[in-house]
């Protein structure tokens, strides 16, 4: 399978911490971003995407 | 490997385009979005991302 795990910092800090595994859907909108994991949970959060690398299976988020 | 293909459509438009395919990396930024395929092919475009679906291998993007 092919999901990602999404990671997310605060503004301004360098350390990420995981947010949630086994990430499906990335579907940003125009308050924040909404995450699926391939389980059907769902989070919906304030911020933005600073990287995603597919291959590593890395998102990487940033509050705003 | 776990890249996706990336597909584009015009504003208002509802039918999307390959762009690239075997997308590793994708970095939004101020103006717009750096794709990066996993052979280094690299496109700088104006838009946002629609949605992305890492099970699908699926990134739908729109142009501004």
């Amino acid at each position: 399978m092919c999901e990602a795990d999404a990671y997310i910092r605060k503004k301004g800090e360098t350390d990420y911490v995981l947010l949630l595994s086994s990430v499906d859907k990335v579907i940003p909108g125009e308050t924040g971003i909404l995450l699926e994991s391939v389980f059907g949970e769902q989070k919906m959060l304030t911020a933005k995407i600073n990287e995603m690398s597919l291959v590593d299976h890395k998102i990487l988020l940033e509050h705003f």
